[in-house]
């Protein structure tokens, strides 16, 4: 149903844009994955040892070649690397090669049998594991290219410029690309939280996903434009016009560089910007951006591989990492938002047919008060002594009623926390006028607020479509939610993909939003955006988009009311 | 959190109602499942033939006496039976247990074995095929039982008048209920559409689900009050009320049976009445209740164990069915709603990690269109020579966007078919003013709208209290689209659990529903509410519900204005 809107824009392909910019370069393909062995001939058992010693070698060979490259970057990119050589060494992956071996299978097979089983595993698991298995996937091909002498799959050699095309990138491949070679990514599978994603925005890589086996028909070498606002790649885009996008693109990346905040609209309407942060590291590298504090701490971050419950002063010792970070500055802690994608051993339901609509987030505090209750008095003890200047609030997730709104925020004024709730279910946000008298401040997840309001699973590349952050029925009942704040004087942030939008970010003002909080990476290019706008247009701005059809069409009508 | 606001009403016990009506007499409780052995004892090799004989002579006692019952009883009753009687028999079931004798087991645990077989199959399988597990566990419990000489687990005989409790009770036992005997269902477990809600819908037995481990505080031989439509269990409940309360329901119950349509309200204001159906059959049973045709034909149902899709010729035929059944009067058909719990082999993905938000109805499309233009041209041909006294409207589930909504209407007007749209996506709710425009009718899905709106499974017995079709943010979404539909002239209907409720169809009616679509049991009991109340006093109780803090405080406000 796509195609009959789409023939004015014939050359174009559209994807899932996830990190904004230009770029304009040949392209390049990611070098193919080994065609995978089947079962078959077998090998005699006296030969067995010398053909474990054969992947061994194999193995050892492409650990070290890893290896080699993590040392060559630095940060989160040599970690990533570091756990896929550990991956490469695992005892258990291996001893599984050898027992394939012993069943009289060669090297090759033997590591695709064996690697499927950890691939189906994690695969069950669902969630965060199974976004691994690409790594398992990355290893098992490299190792098999090895163990045949062909050339290693993954990232070639790049000369010049180039965009980089693939299926889907492996991790040890995002940890190494070189960005002075590099300028682009396009992927055909991910999603806006798949690793691609998450190392495009660090290394703020021009990125879009999910583009489908369209993207195909590109060839290595034929020069495309990207479009990551957009979400699109053209084909046979006209050169001076690129070229002259592409300038403008760089110009806007060194306003962007000088932006300094606090951040104010040019008639100094002022809105609060702030860092998304999931532990101490994190918020330690945020102070250093030009945030205003933490909108939005994501506690459950820290517990994905915990057994058991950390006790009080356990989870505080944990909290009071992110808080020191901020000596001075506002942080907003949301209590554990476990389930769903993020299961936490302690805290949640093993098995659910749809976990993003079950027990997860307040909700488990249902059957479990204690797990909300000494969270509170964790933080509560985190905070003790913090400077009144430097406010520590509290919100739930996944409040969808008064009662569970007024419960919470029982809880939290009982320790003298400030208590408020995320705006991410649906009748949290038709519900304002009911919630919000009991809450000091609320938070509109604009994630699942979309994969809600939209039915469609934020998670699934099928539907990126329709978990856009523009559809205006979210920026309704983002508009609803800041009518109701107005009125009973409760301020209303975002944290959530939407607010590192710069242009979605001017809307979002427009609608009455007063703080926006994202990766610290993205403030900046939201800063520098509402510099260069008056408060009348964003409301302008954000009356059209209410209007648009759709999200293409919001965006168009930002960016006339806007850019202009 | 629920505790702190029923201090007031602690002898009540809540759980999901599914069933109205009030119940007044001794709990009796279905006696307990058998323990089940343990692997542990082998037998001698020359004891397997004997061994298997006495399980195959328990097997086919437990099977004579569900046949035997199957011939007491009819329709749907004797079917679920002979189901049972039919996995009793099954082939696989018995080979399984025959092969677990051979490794040396007991039957007894031969029969745990093999039947936990099939239950991980089942569960794995998901969905409807996963709630067929109840049964599989039921005729082990009974083979278990026989096998030890210990009496039948299940349905006791009863004396007199009971409520009957349990955890959850299986398809042969709700088969056999004799409604001169039980009165009431209460169990811990299930959910509004498990098989225990299903069969008290049809016997129109007061019934309450999920009510929870509490529950079993309730003694046998102890009076309890059950509400069917509150779902409340009340234990030492003042006797006077208590049986005038049952007199009321009883005299109620005989105007219903004397009510005759079309539904007007005591001022004349006009609703329409229809009748829920999924194949033929039940469009000639509804045929004969009081309603003016079919406002949900449910095509998907008649699929669900089709592997190749049917041809339009073969398609039509089945549609024509239900067609037939109404000659004279509109049938509102609905397009696939495979995938989620329905999935259909030709037409759904086989693997999603939150299937109720995948690619599911209009959806599917997408990437398959001729799916849907298919099965219009199928629906074309079925009502081909139709009188114009009886049209045939066709809507799409699951549309989210104006896209859709445009292009789902041009592929029916290209085929002569009225189009229309299901509001189940908050979205289409909310841009109602930008989907109108395309269709000549809305009808909205509470429970799939009521899902989504709370983010709450609607199968989920965990978060039952969440999706209660009184939930104000609901009725606020149902606003929103009447608004609407008043003024660009398209008719909203509901059709869903909420059509089915009396007093929520007199709110529904306030609020502009101009058509209610349920069960065709459960519309003579909407059709004598709202003939005995004023189109007036139904906009006020809308105007109040809407500012309901939640469903409880709903019902309490539109029983105050509608029922006093």
């Amino acid at each position: 149903m796509e195609s009959a809107r789409s023939t004015s824009e014939a050359a174009s392909l559209k994807g899932t844009g996830v990190v904004a910019g230009i770029a304009y370069a040949p392209a390049v393909w990611v070098r193919p994955r080994p065609d995978l062995p089947e079962a078959g001939r077998t090998i005699a058992e006296d030969a067995h040892d010398s053909e474990f010693g054969r992947f061994t070698a194999a193995a050892d060979t492409v650990a070290g070649r890893l290896s080699a490259r993590a040392e060559t970057v630095e940060g989160a990119a040599a970690e990533v690397l570091t756990a896929t050589v550990g991956m490469v060494n695992d005892r258990g992956w291996r001893r599984g090669v050898k027992k394939n071996i012993g069943f009289g299978h060669p090297a090759e097979y033997a590591t695709v049998a064996a690697t499927q089983k950890f691939i189906d595993m994690f695969e069950a698991a669902g969630g965060v594991m199974a976004e691994r298995t690409t790594d398992l996937r990355d290893i098992r091909d490299r190792v098999i290219a090895e163990l045949r002498g062909e050339e290693e799959p993954g990232l070639p050699d790049i000369e010049g410029e180039a965009v980089l095309f693939a299926d889907d990138l492996s991790p040890a491949d995002t940890a190494t690309l070189d960005t002075s070679h590099v300028v682009g990514l396009v992927t055909e599978l991910g999603g806006p939280t798949s690793h691609t994603a998450i190392i495009a925005r660090q290394l703020n890589l021009p990125c879009i996903v999910a583009a489908g086996k369209k993207i195909r028909q590109i060839t290595a070498g034929e020069v495309v434009l990207v479009d990551g606002a957009r979400g699109t790649v053209t084909r046979n885009a006209d050169e001076a016009s690129s070229r002259a996008a592409l300038a403008e693109f760089r110009e806007r990346a060194a306003v962007i560089a000088q932006w300094r905040g606090p951040a104010q609209t040019t008639d100094g309407h002022r809105v609060q910007l702030l860092a998304n942060v999931a532990d101490g590291n994190a918020a330690r590298l945020a102070a250093e951006a030009q945030v205003e504090g933490v909108g939005l701490y994501r506690t459950e971050l820290s517990f994905l591989s915990t057994s058991a419950e950390p006790t009080v002063e356990e989870q505080a010792a944990v909290y009071r990492k992110v808080l020191e970070a901020f000596p001075d500055s506002k942080v907003v802690i949301r209590t554990l938002d476990a389930g769903s994608d993020k299961p936490i051993a302690y805290a949640t339901l093993s098995e659910e047919e749809n976990p993003a609509l079950g027990v997860r987030g307040l909700r488990l505090a249902r059957e479990n008060e204690g797990l909300m209750t000494r969270q509170l008095d964790a933080i509560a003890l985190a905070a003790e002594g913090r400077s009144e200047d430097a406010p520590t609030w509290v919100m739930a997730p996944m409040v969808a009623t008064e009662q569970e709104a007024e419960w919470f925020a029982g809880l939290c004024r009982d320790r003298g926390l400030t208590p408020g709730a995320m705006v991410e279910v649906p009748a949290a946000a038709l519900m304002s006028d009911q919630l919000m008298p009991h809450l000091d401040f609320v938070s509109i997840g604009t994630n699942d607020l979309t994969q809600y309001t939209m039915a469609a699973d934020r998670l699934s590349p099928q539907l990126a479509y329709l978990t856009d952050p523009w559809q205006p029925a979210v920026l309704r009942l983002v508009q609803e939610t800041c009518r109701v704040g107005a009125l009973t004087s409760t301020p209303v942030g975002v944290c959530g993909e939407a607010a590192a939008d710069p242009l979605l970010a001017c809307v979002l003002t427009g609608l009455g939003v007063s703080s926006l909080s994202a990766a610290a990476t993205a403030v900046a290019g939201v800063g520098a955006q509402l510099a260069e706008v008056d408060l009348a247009s964003c409301q302008r701005a954000a009356e059209e988009v209410l209007g648009a059809a759709g999200p293409d069409e919001a965006r168009e009508v930002a960016r006339r009311v806007l850019l202009s």
